[in-house]
């Protein structure tokens, strides 16, 4: 009786604190946005960064988050990425509920009445007539199954099956062992899938409420009644429990993921503490509300919808895999699927610094740790492994961002090492996996040459990432490392091609040979979108050409003069051309290159052309459909593009520098990690108020379109007031800095 | 009874087909040979192959094979390496019978009455007044452990425990579980050790004859009696098993082993069919005795011993670990501890390809595999993880030796991919794991310069494994790849000295800077010996200077002509000098760059001085002592040289060629794997008749000093008259091929 008391007080107290410290702004995510249309979204349970991403594998198990909108429902399985493109990862540890005998060639079900909200998702398998709800915390997943009547009611677990597609992942082996009537364990190992890792494997230990009248397993294709285990010989198995059900009986399913050992994945579920639905899924919203409240909006409910969704994507990756690492033993954190830096360094990153530093330090610390144990940073990684990179060495702008934030509590002498191993020593073998490729020919001619794939990209964002060890050698006192790297991020202009011209400007990114000529120009264009083995990874000349964003100002300069690169801005974000099968826009904020170019007015002092770009963007890429997201999120990419600028200013990120843009909402309160708020106000907002009229910055007057990290980062106050007219504001102010004129 | 008298039926048909195929050789064996004196050969029980090596871990646990001579021992573990050097491997899963309570900072005892025989090892725990007797089959290992009357008498199993040294080994995390009173299973992860490689796993599972009245485990440095089981976080654990014993009571274990999951230990335990000592020990020896008895010999008993224990060590690694790969799925086999090839191609492997081909060709077979999964055939492999590379890509001449010895099977067509992957694209970042370091220098300059380390070794071996390249290349018909690798197999040539003068003799392998320049004679002498960082590996200019087995003819030239070769190689097996400690020859058959050196006469014309130096060599550095082999044995090289030229003929590897030298035994008839056999007699053979005065191969008449695998692949007849001067045989005969003669 006395402890009833004492749980019943601490009930209150928590209550209580929930009451004061959060708000229930999980209404407003709605994880269906951006599952459709190339988002690629996760869209099942989950919480910030947990390690178990509960969901659906549907139809051909080819969608890269495992759920489809139409295919059939193979089971739910455990692990899974976020908004990533390319070849599918992870679909472990896959469960459902069905009746009657199994059928291991094709047991999947048509599906019905699909749920899906915050930490939620619950479906009806017509094939079957049975029901599932799904909920999950970092480690572990909680299954209802709701079955119809029948002696013949299974839960089968499977272990042979992933999501598969090109770049495809392949089964190494599973082990499976049936402990008593009510609990399995076991573990499933793969190797490939986009980042084309080793091999991972992901062990399991579930438990049941109910005890099954019978058991068994399979392996390969087939069953073994009765058999309670099944031996790795590389291939795959799985178990089966049986129960007798009334109509809609339910029986419930724990079961704890690991990376370590099957012990360990039962020891994850100690976070599982009730076998009530309700009762986890709620732990599993506080910890969004936790981040979400974080950020208090005034505005409209569609915005605030859209905002809070994005959020939430942005904070689902990288993984949190603290205690989790099969690799090495460390004191140090570890976050695994970083799905890719290529993608995230841009805006995501960026993101978790200014609302959650403490995270941000953590990640950058995994990603010394794992240079320390796996030879380089990665600029991708999934499944314990290294891999791919798609163009520059991009931890190196991870790292400037950190010092030049002022992130304590990171070993930036090691990391400094570590990028200048990026920068000096070849990959080797698999240049695709990580550091630079190619460094052959761009450390000896300044450029990497057409002989190597993905020689412009390469070649432009190795500068910006020189610039970023130039950054940090230069704040730790290596004054000739910093020099060194300073002059060797004026690379990009080695591949500088004046003679060409395009649509009235001149002066592009072209391919040039080991021998120093250039491609002709019947063998290339500006127009020319490429992949792995092209000279542009997912750019073209004409949008890659801006890609100069720690010198904007000698850019500005290379395409003649700032009347000129206005003009060349309006031409990239206002031609169309046919696109084989439509009319396209040279720029496509579904694409990560671009990520940084509306905020180039600014550089020439027009940052309401700006504010134009970016509000016609978020109004008009991003909505609250499934589609509601402009294209791939890139593990959040998208959504945190969306999210700095709704704020009002977006992050050059490697440089202690925010650019001003058009802020979406009335108001807007950051709650930041050391107890400050930034307050955002942006007086008259609205969708035809989009040009900042004047601007206070902690109660200064602000001219410049642009201001620091450092000037935010204890908080204060950033105050706009918006009008339907462009103004005079931030045209003559200060510029914001470039390498070559700072 | 009718099962009883079925098995006594097979019993007595196992019986009867064992004396007629096979003679008791295994008494020959003594694994005592070669522990000692840095050895290193692991004296524990073991079978051909064998994935388990179950041996006791002594003092530091620094020793490479577990064992020392005197330490106190800490346990036995299940899986060992022999006869490595550098720093240690393995060493897991370590069991230990004691009496009392546990002391997990240090439960080693003294040790007495220690008994080596072939598969079987037994001793005395002072300590604890304890015995062990143990022995092993491929997959699993055998423990029977004699108690004291005790109420406290435990077996204790540590998953934290393993051989550690410099280079050394790290615990990444371990889990255990007991499973019943009589069962215990779990894991132990380590990375790290000589080959510098990634974590593997070992799982287990043991099983007891006798159930324990209590149990429990640890963790870290804590006991937790009654807890059964331990959950991983990065931390050691362990668990017991604890006794009530009468004066002698027995408690036997057996433990299966793998590298996949705990299920799949417990299935390797099928092969352990008895609980009787005996038994199980007379399965491994019987599996010795069918190795053993491919070679039988008529001879002193004292060389007998040496010889066939020489086999044993032979037959140790590398481990067939076929279906224990947990890397990739794979119908291939799967050899581990390759260790390192760098040894192996000399004379191992070319022992198997003649003794047992089948198995020499899955060997290959795996190597390939690994290319293709893992990006570069291994030059070393341990742990399933490449590492390292000492020299060239040493995997070339394994594959060429292959070819030219006609073994089916192998896909040669990737095989020579993989060559010329070696041959042309860089490892990366560490390029100590795999494939060719330095080669920006070598495919461009035609060396390694002295701005890369081991820069002559590297120069030296990758030509010679270039002409393996162009070998496989030409056998192929691809005759422009064949002439591009010949052209580059005569690269050693660049650093090739003519001004450096020694000992009377001009022209020397030399450093050279990547300008052109030679390193001056006051940086660099012909007597520097060096390791990883330095210009040669484990090795001297005087030495390494001979290492062109591709074109000893051009070497001979370059030395001034045959006689002055005769006199350069004299200087070499006769001259001492002071080195440091003592004085010491320039030959040391402990190194293996000076293997082939010896039969360097039969290419001048004088096979009667290669008999004078192999001869001594066999005489003065093997012997039946626990310091019985003349250094490390580097995974069983030092005991295949010994081999071939005890049977009086050495292969040159890479070739299909081997040399003459001194038959030791009066006759020896190898059983081959086609059935046939080769009888080789030497009449008049003995310590005084060293000299062969003249052959008959297959009935004809042998004036020249060699032949090729294809004159005794089918069998045949090798007959040598042996003398005590030297004859006119072989002086005047056709000379053994070399690249620039042929």
């Amino acid at each position: 009786m006395k402890n009833r008391i004492i749980i019943f007080v601490i009930t209150l107290f928590t209550g209580v604190s929930y009451a004061c410290s959060q708000v229930d702004l999980s209404k407003y995510v709605d994880p269906y946005i951006g599952v459709d249309g190339g988002g690629n979204v996760f869209p099942g349970p989950c919480v910030p960064f947990g390690m178990v991403k509960l969901g659906p594998d549907c139809g051909n198990k080819d969608w890269n988050a495992g759920w489809d909108p139409t295919g059939n429902i193979h089971g739910f399985s455990h692990v899974h990425v976020s908004g990533t493109g390319g070849g599918c990862k992870y679909g472990n540890i896959l469960m459902l509920p069905i009746t009657g005998a199994i059928q291991l060639n094709d047991y999947s079900s048509p599906r019905s009445e699909e749920a899906i909200a915050l930490s939620s998702y619950s479906v009806k398998l017509d094939r079957y007539n049975t029901q599932a709800r799904l909920t999950a915390l970092s480690k572990s997943g909680f299954h209802e199954y709701t079955f119809p009547e029948s002696n013949d009611s299974k839960i089968i677990i499977d272990l042979g099956s992933f999501l598969q597609s090109h770049e495809k992942q392949m089964l190494v082996g599973s082990e499976v062992r049936i402990l008593s009537d009510t609990e399995v364990e076991g573990y499933s190992r793969i190797r490939g899938g986009w980042n084309e890792g080793g091999p991972y494997t992901v062990y399991f230990y579930a438990r049941f409420d109910t005890p099954a009248k019978e058991t068994g397993t399979w392996k390969s294709n087939r069953l073994y009644p009765g058999k309670l285990s099944q031996t790795d010989t590389n291939e795959k198995t799985g178990a089966y429990f049986t129960y007798q059900t009334v109509k809609g009986q339910k029986v419930c399913a724990q079961v704890g993921i690991s990376f370590m050992g099957t012990n360990k994945a039962k020891a994850n579920l100690e976070e599982m503490k009730s076998w009530n639905f309700e009762e986890v899924r709620n732990t599993a919203v506080n910890q969004w509300n936790e981040i979400l409240s974080k950020v208090q909006l005034t505005g409209s409910e569609e915005n605030k919808k859209i905002f809070y969704t994005a959020m939430y994507h942005s904070f689902l990756q990288p993984v949190n895999r603290t205690g989790e690492n099969p690799k090495w033993a460390s004191d140090e954190p570890y976050y695994d699927d970083y799905f890719a830096i290529w993608d995230t360094f841009r805006a995501t990153h960026p993101l978790f610094t200014l609302l959650v530093p403490s995270i941000q330090t953590d990640m950058i610390r995994s990603l010394i740790d794992i240079y320390k144990h796996d030879g380089y940073m990665p600029d991708a990684r999934s499944g314990n492994d290294n891999g791919r990179v798609q163009g520059g060495s991009d931890c190196d702008i991870l790292i400037a961002d950190a010092m030049v934030k002022g992130l304590k509590g990171i070993d930036y002498e090691t990391a400094l090492q570590s990028m200048i191993k990026n920068a000096e020593i070849a990959p080797g073998g698999d240049e695709r996996k990580e550091g630079r490729g190619g460094i052959d020919d761009y450390n000896t001619l300044g450029y990497v040459s057409t002989r190597h794939e993905r020689a412009g990209s390469r070649t432009f964002e190795y500068a910006n990432c020189d610039f970023a060890i130039a950054t940090v050698a230069k704040r730790l006192g290596k004054q000739e490392i910093a020099e060194k790297y300073y002059q060797r991020s004026n690379n990009w202009q080695n591949i500088w091609n004046d003679g060409i011209e395009s649509l009235g400007h001149k002066g592009f990114l072209w391919p040039k040979n080991a021998d120093g000529s250039w491609c002709p120009e019947d063998k290339f264009s500006v127009f020319t979108s490429g992949t792995w083995p092209d000279f542009l990874y997912e750019t073209f000349s004409w949008e890659m050409s801006f890609y100069v964003p720690h010198d904007v100002n000698k850019l500005i300069e290379k395409c003649g003069g700032k009347k000129q690169f206005i003009n060349r801005l309006d031409t990239y974000f206002t031609h169309e051309r046919w696109d084989q099968r439509w009319f396209m826009g040279l720029f496509q904020i579904s694409n990560e290159p671009g990520f940084l170019v509306p905020t180039f007015y600014n550089y020439a002092g027009r940052p309401d052309k700006t504010a134009e770009v970016v509000r016609k963007t978020l109004r008009t890429r991003y909505n609250t459909t499934r589609e509601g997201i402009p294209g791939n999120d890139d593990s959040g990419s998208m959504s945190s593009w969306y999210i700095f600028h709704a704020l009002g200013f977006y992050p050059n990120a490697g440089q202690d520098v925010y650019l001003i843009s058009s802020p979406l909402f009335q108001a807007a309160t950051l709650s930041l990690e050391n107890g400050k708020e930034l307050k955002i106000t942006a007086k008259n907002a609205s969708d035809k108020n989009i040009y900042v009229q004047s601007v206070r910055l902690n109660g200064k007057e602000l001219d410049k379109c642009w201001f620091r990290h450092t000037d935010i980062a204890n908080g204060g106050s950033l105050e706009f007031i918006m009008g339907s007219k462009p103004s005079k504001w931030g045209k003559s102010g200060e510029l914001p800095p470039s390498l070559s004129t700072n």
